[in-house]
Protein backbone atom coordinates (compact mmCIF):
# COMPACT_ATOMS: atom_id res chain seq x y z
CA UNK A 1 0.00 0.00 0.00
CA UNK A 2 1.36 3.36 -0.71
CA UNK A 3 1.59 6.14 1.68
CA UNK A 4 2.68 9.68 0.58
CA UNK A 5 3.83 11.05 3.77
CA UNK A 6 6.80 10.12 6.33
CA UNK A 7 9.46 11.31 8.66
CA UNK A 8 13.05 11.33 7.73
CA UNK A 9 15.93 11.68 9.53
CA UNK A 10 19.23 12.57 8.67
CA UNK A 11 21.91 11.49 11.32
CA UNK A 12 24.79 14.17 11.66
CA UNK A 13 27.07 12.06 13.66
CA UNK A 14 30.78 12.88 14.54
CA UNK A 15 32.99 10.24 13.62
CA UNK A 16 36.04 8.91 15.90
CA UNK A 17 39.12 7.31 14.20
CA UNK A 18 37.68 3.86 15.95
CA UNK A 19 35.37 1.64 14.60
CA UNK A 20 34.05 0.17 16.71
CA UNK A 21 32.64 3.39 18.42
CA UNK A 22 30.88 4.75 15.65
CA UNK A 23 29.27 1.75 14.86
CA UNK A 24 27.82 1.95 18.35
CA UNK A 25 27.15 5.78 18.59
CA UNK A 26 25.20 5.02 14.77
CA UNK A 27 23.49 2.70 16.89
CA UNK A 28 22.46 5.07 19.34
CA UNK A 29 21.12 8.05 16.95
CA UNK A 30 19.36 5.64 15.23
CA UNK A 31 17.35 4.51 18.22
CA UNK A 32 17.05 7.98 19.17
CA UNK A 33 15.50 9.23 15.74
CA UNK A 34 13.30 5.79 15.57
CA UNK A 35 12.23 6.72 18.99
CA UNK A 36 11.60 10.38 17.98
CA UNK A 37 9.42 8.56 14.96
CA UNK A 38 11.25 9.04 12.16
CA UNK A 39 10.28 6.38 9.54
CA UNK A 40 13.54 6.97 7.58
CA UNK A 41 16.79 7.28 8.52
CA UNK A 42 20.07 8.65 6.37
CA UNK A 43 23.33 8.01 7.96
CA UNK A 44 26.99 9.81 6.40
CA UNK A 45 29.22 8.80 3.98
CA UNK A 46 31.52 6.51 5.32
CA UNK A 47 30.14 6.63 8.91
CA UNK A 48 32.20 3.62 10.14
CA UNK A 49 35.69 5.90 10.15
CA UNK A 50 36.51 9.64 10.15
CA UNK A 51 36.31 9.99 6.29
CA UNK A 52 40.85 10.07 5.31
CA UNK A 53 42.35 7.49 3.36
CA UNK A 54 44.21 5.12 6.38
CA UNK A 55 41.05 5.18 8.30
CA UNK A 56 38.82 3.58 5.40
CA UNK A 57 41.51 0.64 4.37
CA UNK A 58 41.73 -0.52 7.61
CA UNK A 59 38.45 -0.39 8.29
CA UNK A 60 36.81 -2.03 5.49
CA UNK A 61 34.41 -4.91 5.98
CA UNK A 62 32.54 -7.01 4.46
CA UNK A 63 28.50 -6.30 3.66
CA UNK A 64 27.17 -8.89 1.16
CA UNK A 65 27.14 -11.51 3.84
CA UNK A 66 26.51 -9.67 6.67
CA UNK A 67 24.13 -12.21 8.31
CA UNK A 68 26.62 -14.91 8.85
CA UNK A 69 30.19 -12.83 8.07
CA UNK A 70 31.27 -11.91 11.65
CA UNK A 71 33.30 -8.60 10.39
CA UNK A 72 30.24 -7.26 9.03
CA UNK A 73 29.72 -5.28 12.41
CA UNK A 74 28.20 -2.24 10.44
CA UNK A 75 25.86 -3.63 8.13
CA UNK A 76 24.46 -5.87 10.64
CA UNK A 77 23.88 -3.45 13.39
CA UNK A 78 22.17 -1.40 10.64
CA UNK A 79 20.16 -4.49 9.90
CA UNK A 80 19.59 -5.30 13.69
CA UNK A 81 18.36 -1.50 14.14
CA UNK A 82 15.84 -1.68 11.54
CA UNK A 83 13.96 -4.48 12.35
CA UNK A 84 14.37 -3.83 15.99
CA UNK A 85 12.53 -0.26 15.40
CA UNK A 86 10.94 -1.84 12.06
CA UNK A 87 12.28 1.85 10.28
CA UNK A 88 14.15 2.13 6.56
CA UNK A 89 17.51 2.76 6.57
CA UNK A 90 19.77 4.53 4.14
CA UNK A 91 23.16 3.06 5.58
CA UNK A 92 24.82 6.24 4.50
CA UNK A 93 28.65 4.23 3.21
CA UNK A 94 30.57 1.88 4.77
CA UNK A 95 34.12 1.02 3.17
CA UNK A 96 33.38 -2.21 1.55
CA UNK A 97 35.87 -5.13 1.55
CA UNK A 98 34.65 -7.50 -1.46
CA UNK A 99 35.78 -10.86 -2.24
CA UNK A 100 38.73 -9.62 -5.03
CA UNK A 101 40.23 -7.98 -2.00
CA UNK A 102 39.33 -4.45 -3.38
CA UNK A 103 38.10 -1.77 -1.26
CA UNK A 104 34.64 0.03 -2.61
CA UNK A 105 32.27 2.78 -0.89
CA UNK A 106 29.17 1.30 -0.82
CA UNK A 107 25.62 2.51 0.46
CA UNK A 108 23.34 -0.49 2.17
CA UNK A 109 19.88 0.03 2.38
CA UNK A 110 17.74 -1.89 5.06
CA UNK A 111 13.73 -2.41 5.06
CA UNK A 112 11.68 -2.57 7.57
CA UNK A 113 12.42 -6.55 8.44
CA UNK A 114 16.21 -5.74 8.22
CA UNK A 115 16.74 -6.92 5.03
CA UNK A 116 19.68 -5.76 2.70
CA UNK A 117 17.19 -4.47 -0.12
CA UNK A 118 20.15 -2.65 -1.76
CA UNK A 119 23.65 -1.88 -1.75
CA UNK A 120 24.66 0.66 -3.94
CA UNK A 121 28.02 1.62 -4.78
CA UNK A 122 29.89 5.23 -5.69
CA UNK A 123 30.59 5.64 -9.40
CA UNK A 124 31.79 8.56 -9.22
CA UNK A 125 35.34 8.94 -6.82
CA UNK A 126 36.49 12.55 -6.11
CA UNK A 127 39.78 13.19 -7.71
CA UNK A 128 40.26 16.67 -7.25
CA UNK A 129 42.72 18.89 -6.82
CA UNK A 130 42.26 22.63 -5.84
CA UNK A 131 45.67 24.53 -4.54
CA UNK A 132 44.06 27.43 -3.62
CA UNK A 133 41.95 26.13 -0.98
CA UNK A 134 44.77 23.27 -0.30
CA UNK A 135 42.53 20.65 -1.49
CA UNK A 136 44.10 17.10 -2.64
CA UNK A 137 41.81 14.16 -2.53
CA UNK A 138 42.21 11.02 -5.48
CA UNK A 139 39.50 8.72 -3.62
CA UNK A 140 40.63 6.48 -7.14
CA UNK A 141 43.78 5.44 -4.93
CA UNK A 142 42.04 3.73 -2.70
CA UNK A 143 38.59 2.88 -3.81
CA UNK A 144 36.90 1.04 -7.23
CA UNK A 145 34.80 2.86 -9.38
CA UNK A 146 31.38 1.41 -8.75
CA UNK A 147 29.23 0.67 -11.97
CA UNK A 148 25.36 0.68 -10.55
CA UNK A 149 22.44 2.83 -10.18
CA UNK A 150 20.43 2.80 -6.94
CA UNK A 151 17.15 2.59 -6.39
CA UNK A 152 15.51 1.57 -3.13
CA UNK A 153 11.88 1.23 -2.90
CA UNK A 154 9.47 1.52 -0.49
CA UNK A 155 5.88 2.35 0.00
CA UNK A 156 6.54 5.82 0.28
CA UNK A 157 8.48 6.33 -2.97
CA UNK A 158 11.61 5.37 -5.20
CA UNK A 159 14.64 6.44 -3.55
CA UNK A 160 17.70 7.13 -5.93
CA UNK A 161 20.72 6.67 -3.51
CA UNK A 162 24.24 8.75 -4.58
CA UNK A 163 26.92 9.49 -2.31
CA UNK A 164 28.61 12.70 -2.21
CA UNK A 165 30.72 13.81 -5.16
CA UNK A 166 27.94 11.62 -7.58
CA UNK A 167 26.31 15.11 -6.84
CA UNK A 168 28.01 16.97 -9.38
CA UNK A 169 27.02 14.87 -12.16
CA UNK A 170 23.84 16.28 -13.73
CA UNK A 171 23.23 13.07 -15.95
CA UNK A 172 23.67 10.80 -12.90
CA UNK A 173 20.48 12.22 -11.01
CA UNK A 174 18.54 12.63 -14.23
CA UNK A 175 18.80 8.78 -14.89
CA UNK A 176 17.45 8.25 -11.40
CA UNK A 177 14.59 10.23 -11.69
CA UNK A 178 13.59 10.11 -15.21
CA UNK A 179 14.84 6.95 -16.39
CA UNK A 180 14.38 4.96 -13.11
CA UNK A 181 11.42 6.49 -11.37
CA UNK A 182 12.90 8.06 -8.00
CA UNK A 183 11.48 10.80 -6.78
CA UNK A 184 13.68 11.31 -3.54
CA UNK A 185 16.97 11.83 -4.19
CA UNK A 186 19.24 10.87 -1.11
CA UNK A 187 22.87 11.55 -1.10
CA UNK A 188 25.25 10.53 2.02
CA UNK A 189 28.45 13.09 1.60
CA UNK A 190 31.45 14.53 3.55
CA UNK A 191 32.32 17.72 1.38
CA UNK A 192 35.32 19.31 2.43
CA UNK A 193 34.36 22.05 4.27
CA UNK A 194 35.75 24.60 1.54
CA UNK A 195 33.70 22.91 -1.40
CA UNK A 196 30.66 22.85 0.59
CA UNK A 197 31.12 26.79 1.37
CA UNK A 198 31.55 26.67 -2.36
CA UNK A 199 28.82 24.39 -4.00
CA UNK A 200 26.71 22.32 -0.93
CA UNK A 201 23.71 24.67 -1.46
CA UNK A 202 23.47 25.46 -4.94
CA UNK A 203 24.45 21.20 -5.61
CA UNK A 204 20.92 20.28 -3.09
CA UNK A 205 19.15 22.92 -4.60
CA UNK A 206 19.73 22.16 -8.01
CA UNK A 207 19.13 18.24 -8.21
CA UNK A 208 15.75 19.20 -6.19
CA UNK A 209 14.71 21.68 -8.59
CA UNK A 210 16.17 20.33 -12.03
CA UNK A 211 14.55 16.55 -11.37
CA UNK A 212 11.66 18.24 -9.12
CA UNK A 213 12.25 16.05 -6.74
CA UNK A 214 13.06 15.74 -3.08
CA UNK A 215 16.28 15.97 -2.22
CA UNK A 216 18.36 15.13 1.23
CA UNK A 217 22.19 15.89 1.89
CA UNK A 218 23.41 13.37 5.15
CA UNK A 219 26.57 14.97 5.89
CA UNK A 220 28.87 14.06 9.26
CA UNK A 221 29.40 16.67 11.70
CA UNK A 222 32.56 18.24 11.17
CA UNK A 223 35.19 17.45 14.39
CA UNK A 224 36.57 21.19 14.60
CA UNK A 225 38.42 20.44 17.84
CA UNK A 226 40.90 17.85 15.57
CA UNK A 227 42.33 19.16 12.80
CA UNK A 228 44.42 16.06 11.88
CA UNK A 229 40.82 14.74 11.10
CA UNK A 230 38.38 15.31 8.25
CA UNK A 231 37.21 18.90 8.40
CA UNK A 232 33.55 17.91 6.54
CA UNK A 233 31.14 20.63 5.49
CA UNK A 234 28.13 19.65 8.16
CA UNK A 235 24.39 21.35 7.16
CA UNK A 236 22.75 18.02 6.49
CA UNK A 237 19.33 19.05 4.31
CA UNK A 238 16.33 18.74 2.65
CA UNK A 239 15.12 20.45 -0.24
CA UNK A 240 11.78 20.07 -2.02
CA UNK A 241 10.83 19.61 -5.43
CA UNK A 242 10.50 23.45 -5.40
CA UNK A 243 14.21 23.63 -4.22
CA UNK A 244 12.70 25.24 -1.49
CA UNK A 245 15.23 23.86 1.66
CA UNK A 246 12.92 22.40 4.17
CA UNK A 247 15.29 21.29 6.90
CA UNK A 248 18.86 22.38 7.30
CA UNK A 249 21.62 22.21 10.17
CA UNK A 250 24.71 23.93 11.05
CA UNK A 251 28.07 21.26 11.53
CA UNK A 252 27.60 20.42 14.87
CA UNK A 253 26.54 16.98 15.55
CA UNK A 254 22.58 16.27 15.38
CA UNK A 255 19.95 14.84 14.11
CA UNK A 256 17.23 16.97 11.28
CA UNK A 257 14.05 16.12 11.09
CA UNK A 258 11.44 16.71 8.54
CA UNK A 259 7.42 15.33 8.11
CA UNK A 260 7.50 14.58 4.02
CA UNK A 261 4.81 15.44 1.82
CA UNK A 262 5.58 13.07 -1.44
CA UNK A 263 2.15 14.44 -3.04
CA UNK A 264 4.44 18.31 -3.53
CA UNK A 265 6.13 16.41 -6.19
CA UNK A 266 2.86 15.89 -8.19
CA UNK A 267 1.74 19.11 -7.85
CA UNK A 268 5.51 20.55 -8.98
CA UNK A 269 5.75 18.24 -11.65
CA UNK A 270 1.70 19.21 -13.18
CA UNK A 271 2.17 22.84 -12.36
CA UNK A 272 5.45 23.50 -14.43
CA UNK A 273 5.65 20.39 -16.66
CA UNK A 274 9.42 20.27 -17.59
CA UNK A 275 8.78 16.72 -17.28
CA UNK A 276 6.17 16.64 -20.38
CA UNK A 277 7.78 19.35 -22.24
CA UNK A 278 11.43 18.32 -22.60
CA UNK A 279 12.47 17.66 -26.13
CA UNK A 280 13.63 14.46 -27.19
CA UNK A 281 13.47 15.06 -30.64
CA UNK A 282 16.79 17.59 -30.20
CA UNK A 283 18.61 15.82 -27.29
CA UNK A 284 18.24 12.47 -25.78
CA UNK A 285 19.54 11.28 -21.94
CA UNK A 286 20.37 7.63 -21.70
CA UNK A 287 20.74 4.73 -19.32
CA UNK A 288 23.90 2.80 -20.61
CA UNK A 289 23.69 -0.41 -18.43
CA UNK B 1 42.93 35.09 -33.36
CA UNK B 2 41.49 34.00 -30.06
CA UNK B 3 41.47 36.19 -26.97
CA UNK B 4 40.04 35.08 -23.80
CA UNK B 5 39.31 38.75 -22.06
CA UNK B 6 36.33 41.03 -23.05
CA UNK B 7 33.56 42.92 -21.72
CA UNK B 8 30.13 41.95 -21.40
CA UNK B 9 27.24 44.65 -20.63
CA UNK B 10 23.67 43.16 -20.36
CA UNK B 11 21.16 46.23 -21.12
CA UNK B 12 18.58 45.72 -18.63
CA UNK B 13 16.15 48.02 -20.41
CA UNK B 14 12.58 49.08 -19.51
CA UNK B 15 9.93 48.48 -22.35
CA UNK B 16 7.37 50.58 -23.43
CA UNK B 17 4.15 49.32 -25.27
CA UNK B 18 5.04 50.85 -28.29
CA UNK B 19 7.91 49.37 -30.51
CA UNK B 20 8.91 51.87 -32.52
CA UNK B 21 10.22 53.84 -28.76
CA UNK B 22 11.93 50.18 -27.61
CA UNK B 23 13.73 50.13 -30.55
CA UNK B 24 14.84 53.49 -30.02
CA UNK B 25 15.90 52.95 -26.46
CA UNK B 26 17.78 49.61 -27.18
CA UNK B 27 20.14 51.95 -30.11
CA UNK B 28 20.82 54.19 -27.00
CA UNK B 29 21.67 51.75 -24.41
CA UNK B 30 23.97 49.81 -26.73
CA UNK B 31 25.68 52.53 -27.49
CA UNK B 32 25.72 53.77 -24.23
CA UNK B 33 27.18 50.47 -23.41
CA UNK B 34 30.04 50.34 -26.46
CA UNK B 35 31.07 53.57 -25.40
CA UNK B 36 31.41 52.03 -21.40
CA UNK B 37 34.07 49.38 -23.69
CA UNK B 38 31.67 46.63 -23.94
CA UNK B 39 32.72 43.76 -26.71
CA UNK B 40 29.31 41.80 -25.92
CA UNK B 41 26.06 43.22 -25.58
CA UNK B 42 23.22 41.27 -24.55
CA UNK B 43 19.76 42.55 -24.72
CA UNK B 44 16.34 41.14 -22.71
CA UNK B 45 13.84 38.49 -24.54
CA UNK B 46 11.11 39.92 -26.66
CA UNK B 47 13.21 43.79 -26.16
CA UNK B 48 10.85 44.93 -28.92
CA UNK B 49 7.52 44.91 -26.10
CA UNK B 50 6.70 44.56 -23.22
CA UNK B 51 5.97 40.96 -23.17
CA UNK B 52 2.88 39.59 -22.63
CA UNK B 53 0.37 38.06 -25.79
CA UNK B 54 -1.01 41.02 -27.63
CA UNK B 55 1.84 43.34 -28.37
CA UNK B 56 4.13 40.29 -29.21
CA UNK B 57 1.98 39.63 -31.78
CA UNK B 58 1.44 42.85 -33.03
CA UNK B 59 5.29 43.32 -33.10
CA UNK B 60 6.42 40.31 -35.20
CA UNK B 61 8.49 41.97 -37.97
CA UNK B 62 10.91 40.03 -40.02
CA UNK B 63 14.43 39.00 -39.63
CA UNK B 64 15.95 36.62 -42.40
CA UNK B 65 16.04 39.78 -44.68
CA UNK B 66 16.46 42.35 -42.11
CA UNK B 67 19.01 44.13 -45.09
CA UNK B 68 15.92 44.79 -47.45
CA UNK B 69 12.63 44.16 -45.85
CA UNK B 70 11.43 47.82 -44.19
CA UNK B 71 9.95 45.74 -41.69
CA UNK B 72 12.61 44.36 -39.93
CA UNK B 73 13.33 47.46 -37.94
CA UNK B 74 14.74 45.60 -34.88
CA UNK B 75 16.51 43.57 -36.51
CA UNK B 76 18.72 45.98 -39.08
CA UNK B 77 18.99 48.21 -35.70
CA UNK B 78 20.92 45.42 -34.27
CA UNK B 79 23.26 45.12 -37.31
CA UNK B 80 23.95 48.53 -37.65
CA UNK B 81 24.28 49.51 -34.14
CA UNK B 82 27.07 46.46 -34.00
CA UNK B 83 28.65 47.73 -37.44
CA UNK B 84 28.80 51.37 -36.09
CA UNK B 85 30.71 50.11 -33.14
CA UNK B 86 32.49 47.06 -33.63
CA UNK B 87 30.78 44.98 -31.30
CA UNK B 88 29.02 41.55 -31.07
CA UNK B 89 25.44 41.98 -30.05
CA UNK B 90 23.43 38.70 -28.55
CA UNK B 91 20.06 40.54 -29.56
CA UNK B 92 17.26 39.58 -26.66
CA UNK B 93 14.61 38.03 -28.41
CA UNK B 94 12.16 39.68 -31.24
CA UNK B 95 8.86 38.30 -31.95
CA UNK B 96 9.84 36.82 -35.87
CA UNK B 97 7.24 36.53 -38.36
CA UNK B 98 8.53 34.30 -40.84
CA UNK B 99 6.53 33.76 -44.38
CA UNK B 100 5.00 31.00 -43.03
CA UNK B 101 2.91 33.63 -41.37
CA UNK B 102 3.70 32.29 -37.81
CA UNK B 103 5.39 33.81 -34.99
CA UNK B 104 8.88 32.46 -33.33
CA UNK B 105 10.75 33.64 -30.65
CA UNK B 106 13.86 34.26 -31.64
CA UNK B 107 17.09 35.72 -30.79
CA UNK B 108 19.60 37.40 -33.60
CA UNK B 109 23.21 37.49 -32.99
CA UNK B 110 25.73 40.03 -35.16
CA UNK B 111 29.09 40.12 -35.51
CA UNK B 112 31.30 43.22 -35.34
CA UNK B 113 31.01 43.80 -39.08
CA UNK B 114 27.06 43.68 -38.18
CA UNK B 115 26.28 40.77 -40.00
CA UNK B 116 23.64 37.97 -38.62
CA UNK B 117 26.33 35.41 -37.37
CA UNK B 118 23.46 33.20 -35.52
CA UNK B 119 19.53 33.00 -35.35
CA UNK B 120 18.43 31.18 -32.21
CA UNK B 121 14.73 30.09 -32.15
CA UNK B 122 13.62 29.27 -28.57
CA UNK B 123 12.97 25.97 -28.40
CA UNK B 124 10.86 25.78 -24.84
CA UNK B 125 7.64 27.20 -24.44
CA UNK B 126 6.49 28.60 -21.22
CA UNK B 127 3.06 26.69 -20.76
CA UNK B 128 2.73 27.22 -17.06
CA UNK B 129 -0.32 27.02 -14.28
CA UNK B 130 0.63 28.11 -10.71
CA UNK B 131 -2.43 28.47 -8.97
CA UNK B 132 -0.98 30.10 -5.66
CA UNK B 133 1.42 31.92 -7.45
CA UNK B 134 -1.33 33.38 -10.10
CA UNK B 135 0.66 32.53 -12.69
CA UNK B 136 -0.87 31.21 -15.72
CA UNK B 137 1.05 31.67 -19.20
CA UNK B 138 0.55 29.57 -22.49
CA UNK B 139 3.41 30.73 -24.69
CA UNK B 140 2.18 28.27 -27.44
CA UNK B 141 -0.54 29.53 -27.91
CA UNK B 142 0.96 32.47 -29.57
CA UNK B 143 4.78 31.23 -30.28
CA UNK B 144 5.75 28.46 -32.72
CA UNK B 145 8.61 25.93 -31.15
CA UNK B 146 11.88 26.04 -32.45
CA UNK B 147 13.84 23.26 -33.75
CA UNK B 148 17.56 23.88 -33.19
CA UNK B 149 20.66 24.84 -30.98
CA UNK B 150 22.22 28.04 -31.47
CA UNK B 151 26.34 28.57 -30.80
CA UNK B 152 27.76 31.78 -31.26
CA UNK B 153 31.34 32.10 -32.21
CA UNK B 154 33.43 34.81 -31.63
CA UNK B 155 37.31 35.38 -30.90
CA UNK B 156 36.47 35.20 -27.14
CA UNK B 157 34.40 32.16 -26.59
CA UNK B 158 31.38 30.17 -28.26
CA UNK B 159 28.39 31.29 -26.69
CA UNK B 160 25.56 28.89 -26.24
CA UNK B 161 22.50 30.77 -26.57
CA UNK B 162 19.10 30.02 -24.80
CA UNK B 163 15.68 32.09 -24.18
CA UNK B 164 14.17 32.13 -20.56
CA UNK B 165 12.22 28.83 -19.93
CA UNK B 166 14.91 26.95 -21.87
CA UNK B 167 17.33 27.57 -18.55
CA UNK B 168 15.27 24.80 -17.04
CA UNK B 169 15.91 22.01 -19.27
CA UNK B 170 19.48 21.00 -18.13
CA UNK B 171 19.79 18.72 -20.79
CA UNK B 172 19.65 21.31 -23.28
CA UNK B 173 22.61 23.45 -21.71
CA UNK B 174 24.68 20.29 -21.40
CA UNK B 175 24.23 19.55 -24.66
CA UNK B 176 25.63 23.42 -25.79
CA UNK B 177 28.10 23.09 -23.58
CA UNK B 178 29.85 19.36 -23.68
CA UNK B 179 28.59 19.00 -27.36
CA UNK B 180 28.72 22.08 -28.66
CA UNK B 181 31.52 23.05 -27.18
CA UNK B 182 30.05 26.47 -25.48
CA UNK B 183 31.84 28.21 -22.49
CA UNK B 184 29.69 30.60 -21.90
CA UNK B 185 25.80 30.65 -21.73
CA UNK B 186 24.22 33.42 -22.27
CA UNK B 187 20.00 33.59 -21.79
CA UNK B 188 18.03 36.56 -22.92
CA UNK B 189 14.86 36.21 -20.09
CA UNK B 190 11.68 37.67 -18.59
CA UNK B 191 10.99 35.45 -15.86
CA UNK B 192 7.95 36.81 -14.18
CA UNK B 193 8.60 38.38 -10.87
CA UNK B 194 7.36 35.11 -8.57
CA UNK B 195 9.08 32.55 -10.35
CA UNK B 196 12.42 34.72 -10.33
CA UNK B 197 12.01 35.02 -6.45
CA UNK B 198 11.81 31.23 -6.70
CA UNK B 199 13.89 29.89 -9.04
CA UNK B 200 16.22 32.64 -10.87
CA UNK B 201 18.90 32.36 -8.46
CA UNK B 202 19.59 28.80 -8.28
CA UNK B 203 19.13 28.41 -12.21
CA UNK B 204 21.82 30.80 -12.78
CA UNK B 205 24.32 29.16 -10.70
CA UNK B 206 23.55 25.48 -11.61
CA UNK B 207 23.93 25.96 -15.58
CA UNK B 208 26.98 27.75 -14.58
CA UNK B 209 28.45 24.94 -12.19
CA UNK B 210 27.20 21.75 -13.92
CA UNK B 211 28.67 23.16 -17.16
CA UNK B 212 31.81 24.63 -15.53
CA UNK B 213 30.77 27.92 -17.80
CA UNK B 214 29.92 31.10 -17.65
CA UNK B 215 26.41 31.72 -17.65
CA UNK B 216 24.64 34.74 -18.28
CA UNK B 217 20.50 36.04 -17.95
CA UNK B 218 19.80 39.11 -19.55
CA UNK B 219 16.22 40.33 -18.23
CA UNK B 220 14.51 43.62 -18.92
CA UNK B 221 13.48 45.69 -16.03
CA UNK B 222 10.61 45.74 -13.96
CA UNK B 223 7.76 48.11 -14.88
CA UNK B 224 6.25 48.58 -11.28
CA UNK B 225 4.64 51.61 -12.12
CA UNK B 226 2.19 50.50 -14.71
CA UNK B 227 0.94 47.24 -13.43
CA UNK B 228 -1.31 46.44 -16.41
CA UNK B 229 2.23 45.19 -18.37
CA UNK B 230 4.39 42.36 -17.43
CA UNK B 231 6.32 42.47 -14.44
CA UNK B 232 8.99 40.79 -14.50
CA UNK B 233 11.81 40.04 -12.23
CA UNK B 234 14.76 41.39 -13.26
CA UNK B 235 18.39 40.91 -11.60
CA UNK B 236 20.36 40.60 -15.12
CA UNK B 237 23.60 38.79 -13.80
CA UNK B 238 26.52 36.65 -14.68
CA UNK B 239 27.73 34.33 -12.99
CA UNK B 240 31.41 32.27 -13.52
CA UNK B 241 32.17 28.59 -13.82
CA UNK B 242 32.41 28.20 -10.16
CA UNK B 243 29.20 29.31 -9.42
CA UNK B 244 29.51 32.35 -8.06
CA UNK B 245 28.25 35.51 -8.85
CA UNK B 246 30.38 37.68 -10.58
CA UNK B 247 28.08 40.83 -11.12
CA UNK B 248 24.19 41.67 -10.20
CA UNK B 249 21.59 44.11 -10.59
CA UNK B 250 18.49 45.03 -8.93
CA UNK B 251 14.95 45.77 -10.65
CA UNK B 252 15.49 48.41 -12.32
CA UNK B 253 16.59 49.73 -15.11
CA UNK B 254 20.34 49.69 -15.87
CA UNK B 255 23.28 48.02 -18.11
CA UNK B 256 25.35 45.78 -15.80
CA UNK B 257 28.91 45.42 -16.71
CA UNK B 258 31.47 42.49 -16.39
CA UNK B 259 34.66 42.12 -17.63
CA UNK B 260 35.44 38.23 -18.11
CA UNK B 261 38.41 36.21 -18.10
CA UNK B 262 37.51 33.08 -19.70
CA UNK B 263 40.88 31.20 -18.58
CA UNK B 264 38.88 30.93 -15.32
CA UNK B 265 36.73 27.99 -17.57
CA UNK B 266 39.76 25.69 -17.64
CA UNK B 267 40.81 26.21 -14.23
CA UNK B 268 37.68 24.92 -13.08
CA UNK B 269 37.31 22.37 -15.52
CA UNK B 270 41.21 20.65 -14.62
CA UNK B 271 40.70 21.44 -10.81
CA UNK B 272 37.25 19.80 -10.48
CA UNK B 273 37.48 17.55 -13.88
CA UNK B 274 33.83 16.48 -14.02
CA UNK B 275 34.16 16.72 -17.58
CA UNK B 276 36.34 13.86 -17.96
CA UNK B 277 35.20 12.10 -15.11
CA UNK B 278 31.93 11.21 -16.38
CA UNK B 279 30.48 8.06 -16.73
CA UNK B 280 29.83 7.30 -20.20
CA UNK B 281 29.45 3.50 -19.60
CA UNK B 282 26.43 4.59 -16.96
CA UNK B 283 24.63 6.84 -19.07
CA UNK B 284 24.91 8.96 -22.12
CA UNK B 285 23.30 12.64 -23.32
CA UNK B 286 23.09 13.04 -27.17
CA UNK B 287 21.98 15.76 -29.41
CA UNK B 288 19.37 14.28 -31.71
CA UNK B 289 19.32 16.94 -34.56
Amino acid sequence: MQSRGFKMALVQMKMQREKAKNVLKAHKMISEAAEAGADVIVLPEAFTCNYSKFPILENAEPIDDYETNEEATAARMLSEAAKEHSVYIIGGSIAERRDDGKIYNSSPCFDKEGNLALKYTKCHLFDVEIPEKDIKIKESDFYEFGDNFGIFETEYCKFGIGICYDARFPDFSQVLCREMGAEFLVMPAVFTAPTGEMHWDILRKTRALDNQAFFAFCSAARPIEDPTLHQCYGHSSIVDPWGKVICDSGHEETIVYSDIDMTIVEECRSQIPCYSQRRHDLYKLDKVT
